[in-house]
């Protein structure tokens, strides 16, 4: 069976968004496949340096995650500051990294670009751990020997690095010590349309957050913007906002009979949002509740954080055993 | 008591200049304070990808200064790979760790000259072990309370680098979580002089080993460059390599009397290499005599140095935990 992992950055309650885009098909590839998903907290720090904020947020996604149907018996599930390891194979493949890797990584020069376009200094307010961020990321996913990393378009680069330098590492030492990964590229047709019509993303503040209270979910339905046309005419689906976001949560049935309704006319804005906020509703609910319930006893999360962090120590022990031996530090 | 800090490049047998300017001031600092000498193993493996060298060297290195007078139960002497929090801690640090900072590093911008001055690109060859080595550095100060750190010039810029970042990380949590180093700077006197009257380095090949044999030691003495006078001249001791080397291991008695002949005239070159091998054989020979000892018996070495790590990593493990809690990954 292969070996799946997912970095999960905790920024506290996910979107719905989220949710289609990451959470859902994480847990539909590990049916299939070992599944590895942690808590990126260390990647946290470079942003945040407020402690009870971190703490909040490693909560809250922890419960997400859970409250989604993340079954930590079947997934290892853990948070990267509990596997130490992580952090010692960073410093081994720092040594096999070329500092010309990191100066091409694409979030690092769009940060020089800002900078200069803003007459400062090209690394201003760049920190190392920003900078060095596709190192950890490198030894995250190294670490498990990781088949696949489903990821976004914005991080197929930081997967090309983890081989790159995997290769750089095992070519030294003549042997596949370090598997190489591949990079499985999430269906971005999946990136969910917000509130008013981008892509649905806090920093746009359009977003349905997954656990928002059933009244709360009601108003920001209703808060989609849609265009003027009247109830007589007929809609096109494809471009409408409600009907992206409804087929996401809908069953196909569902889905035809909504298409048939707006192609037909006859139908108002509000009757289809009343539609997509029943179906959303239905499939949010008993997540909402969950969720509520995980995150009204945070010492379970952190116990289950614990246990399944456990579990990865002694993988990871195992592995950085076996790579000391190689690079002779044993 | 204070805590003094010392890493340890593993690079093999050291020479008596390392014995001058490094083991024997150190062995000496340790009489008066908390001492933590390790082997900084992961800096050497951005230089050296040759597992059977590593482990040479270490064993080496670590039976040398143990051959020197280091005692392990009042040192704590320690291996830099077993003790991993090491690098969760350079993690951290990282997060406050300007990447300005690291550009300014003397090391770093003196690869970069040279690489534009052969019409390379600035970072080739430059990979980011030796990049990110100032935090890894300051991670190995901080994780133990140290207050002092005794360096030579070319690294007092990483101990100021050291307090910078600890003071950003302090700054932001509102407390002096992490002490603030301070460098001790090794007498740039006790530099001694080679065979050849450069300072004596490694990269010179004008060393004299530490424990060479008896014969070898007596040849490398009487290969000592000196000036054409005669015998029945007056000689200047301060100008004199012989001379230079013979104060650092003769008592003051036998300095002065060596310097009354030097300026009596009617001493011979030959004569004052024989004074200086006599004194040196006397010297080095309990020394060379441990160490061949030691270095036959690489299981008890390595022992010791587990023990120390043991120790050290209790050290360690508490600091890291209440650093843990500081920033909120706890």
């Amino acid at each position: 069976m292969k070996v799946a992992l997912t970095g999960i950055k905790p920024t506290g309650v996910p979107h719905i968004g989220n949710y289609v885009g990451a959470i859902r098909p994480a847990l539909e590839l590990a049916k299939t496949c070992k599944a590895r998903y942690f808590i990126a907290d260390y990647h946290a720090l470079n942003a945040c340096k407020d402690p009870e904020e971190i703490r909040k947020m490693t909560l809250e996604i922890a419960a997400a995650w859970l409250a989604c149907g993340l079954n930590p018996e079947k997934v290892l599930f853990y948070k990267q500051s509990l596997v130490p390891q992580t952090f010692e194979l960073m410093v081994i493949l720092m040594a096999f990294t070329p500092k010309g890797l990191m100066n091409r990584a694409h979030a690092y020069k769009a940060m020089v670009q800002a900078n200069l376009e803003s007459g400062k200094d090209s690394d201003d307010g760049v920190n190392m751990g920003l900078y060095t961020y596709p190192v950890l990321m490198a030894a995250d996913i190294l670490l498990f020997d990781t088949d696949y990393v489903p990821v976004g378009s914005d991080q197929f680069q930081h997967i090309e690095m983890a081989q790159d330098i995997a290769q750089s590492f095992n070519y030294n030492y003549g042997k596949e010590y370090l598997k190489i990964p591949q990079a499985i590229a999430r269906e971005e047709t999946k990136t969910l349309l917000g509130l008013d019509g981008r892509k649905m993303s806090k920093s746009y503040g359009n977003t349905i957050p997954m656990f928002a209270s059933e009244e709360e979910l009601y108003k920001l339905v209703m808060r989609i913007k849609t265009n003027s046309q009247t109830v007589e005419e007929p809609k096109d689906p494809e471009t409408c906002t409600i009907f992206a976001i409804y087929r996401n949560f809908a069953t196909p049935d569902q889905t035809e009979s909504l298409r048939r309704r707006y192609l037909a006319g006859g139908m108002s804005w509000k009757e289809a949002k009343e539609e997509l906020f029943n179906v959303l509703n239905a499939h949010l609910t008993p997540l909402r509740e969950r969720y509520n319930e995980l995150i009204s006893q945070p010492d379970d999360i952190k116990r289950i954080l614990e246990e399944g962090s456990a579990r990865a120590r002694e993988l990871a022990a195992k592995k950085i055993k076996e790579l000391r031996q190689v690079i002779g530090v044993d």
